[in-house]
């Protein structure tokens, strides 16, 4: 199948390693709203685009895998493009799913198309993992503890802070939080004893360092409910010591059967070296499945819960029965 | 939606309390090949039926759940009953897949029905788990941890020693080949480097307790290839300590993206109180997504594999989006 990028940021390019790595998937052009000429993408086989070329419909692709931001890209990107092409994206703007969702579900269910949002980790295999033990488990309660990993908004948030020439935020949640969740406890936690948050940060010459710490800790919504630290570091120690996108977390869901109240506990933890590489990973696999249900005759905006699992995976039933049931 | 159990063992029981949870399941009779007088059931709402008045295809029924064992009852009763019927089963032989598929499947679209087979958790939710992970990470490895937990199969093969009264054994998965897998090291692990084997006896009087040790310890696929302890106590001691069915495990798949190998680690774990009724719960979930798809006009076999997770959950796919994804 031949699948299509639009946009090579890091998610776009963790998208193209991913395609890789397959042998049913053909990556044939990187579309970019910059200069094409300006762009070199490493799939020697694939060609670079303007965006603009996308808009007539006729591109020549089974799935366009759109790799915007949630803020402002996706919401007018994917619907449009869900008109003329199967296309998949990672949209995490949680309020605003509904709208996104009828959006996209008009566009492709008029160009009879498949338009796959909210692909991922979280939302994805997180979204995936929280449905399952629900559906299982009626009446439990799930938590979500993410990192430890970089937040890219949150390391944006403090590379706006006057002073600050650059900045990782890493995500930490708090081991003991984690461990009464294991347990089946059930306990009720808030923001602060869920995760903490550390922060490397490059300050500039003469800047206030001082005051730099005091405007992250005290940032509404980003820091200003969790215990923060804030380290300050040398330009080098940043390339030498924070280069990577490490990410990851779990899903801790607890629930009971029976009348005595037996307890259970689910748990669905990931360790990512790379966060964009293996979000780019779920939307090609989610691709394939886009490419394969619209073949079916399947239309219109669908979520990771809407998918059956075998779709995802190039094998045939024979073979996924024998060597993965 | 109306529910029969065939079969009120250990599995029926817990198909049974996992429907008293639901809200839309009504389970409304158990069926058995015994004397139905014989039988006293938990929901005082069911009948207790013969399971011959079953072979007309006449009940009044959305989905039978057919809690049998896999050696000797399920590759005759799914393939009979899928042709009258919705059914679900936990067949677990794995080696007789294909055969119990290929025969469910010619049932089931005979009669315009859906068998769904290998329901549960191994198989069930950790084959899932297998195949989303490889379907996102292809190339990787996979390993499959069971316990600590009784295997039913290998207390029964103790008690079938001559001078042994009763017994209980416990699947313990080594802990240290556990944390070589999650650190991404994909070690070669023989049989017993993976698990050790935890046995509980209770011998007649005069047994003699060396020979029965030694037969344990020796006997061929179930402990010749494993570290296995023998601890001799009462029948007290059995029915204080010994007297639940705890299980669990966890699937562990690493596999790597992108040129310069970045790793990642996908962990399924459960901990689970009761096997039986977690296995009857994820059975519960899968019959409600049986017949959901069957009142689309889908027919023939399924597994797992072929369920989209939405089909599980009773809740609109709105509800699911704006809480779990």
């Amino acid at each position: 199948m031949k699948a299509g990028i639009l946009g090579y940021g890091n998610l776009g390019r963790g998208v193209e390693a991913a395609i890789a790595r397959t042998e049913d998937i053909e990556l044939t052009a990187v579309y970019t709203r910059r200069d094409p000429s300006g762009l070199s993408i490493a799939t020697k086989t694939a060609a670079v685009k303007s965006a603009e070329g996308l808009s007539d419909g006729k591109e020549d692709l089974d799935v366009l895998i759109i790799c915007g931001g949630s803020a402002t890209d996706l919401p007018g990107m994917t619907p449009k493009y869900a008109e003329w092409y199967n296309v998949v994206d990672s949209f995490d703007t949680h309020a605003n799913i509904p709208v996104h969702f009828k959006n996209v579900d008009d566009a492709a269910k008029k160009g009879g198309r498949i338009g796959l949002i909210s692909c991922g980790w979280d939302p994805g295999m997180f979204s995936l993992n929280r449905l399952y033990a629900t559906a299982i488990l009626p009446g439990g309660k799930d938590y979500t503890f993410w990192g430890k990993g970089v937040s890219q908004g949150h390391s944006d948030a403090i590379r706006r802070i006057n002073g600050v020439k650059d900045a990782r935020q890493y995500t930490i949640p708090v081991e003991a939080a984690v461990e009464r969740v294991r347990s089946g406890e059930n306990p009720a936690l808030t923001t602060r004893e869920k995760h903490t948050r550390e922060c490397f940060v490059v300050a500039e010459d003469g800047a206030d360092r001082d005051r730099i710490e005091e405007e992250i800790k005290t940032m509404p919504n980003y820091f200003a409910d969790y215990d923060t630290t804030v380290h300050f570091i040398t330009e080098e120690e940043m390339m030498r010591d924070h280069s990577g996108l490490p990410h990851g977390g779990s899903v801790i869901y607890s629930g009971e059967t029976g009348s005595s109240g037996n307890k259970h506990v689910i748990e669905y933890s990931l360790k990512l070296d790379s966060n964009p590489e293996f979000t780019g990973a779920v939307l090609t696999a989610y691709a394939r499945a886009v490419v394969r249900l619209n073949a079916e005759g399947v239309t219109g905006c669908k979520t990771v819960f809407d998918i059956a699992p075998a779709y995802l995976s190039p094998a045939s039933g024979d073979e996924l029965r024998a060597h993965y049931l």
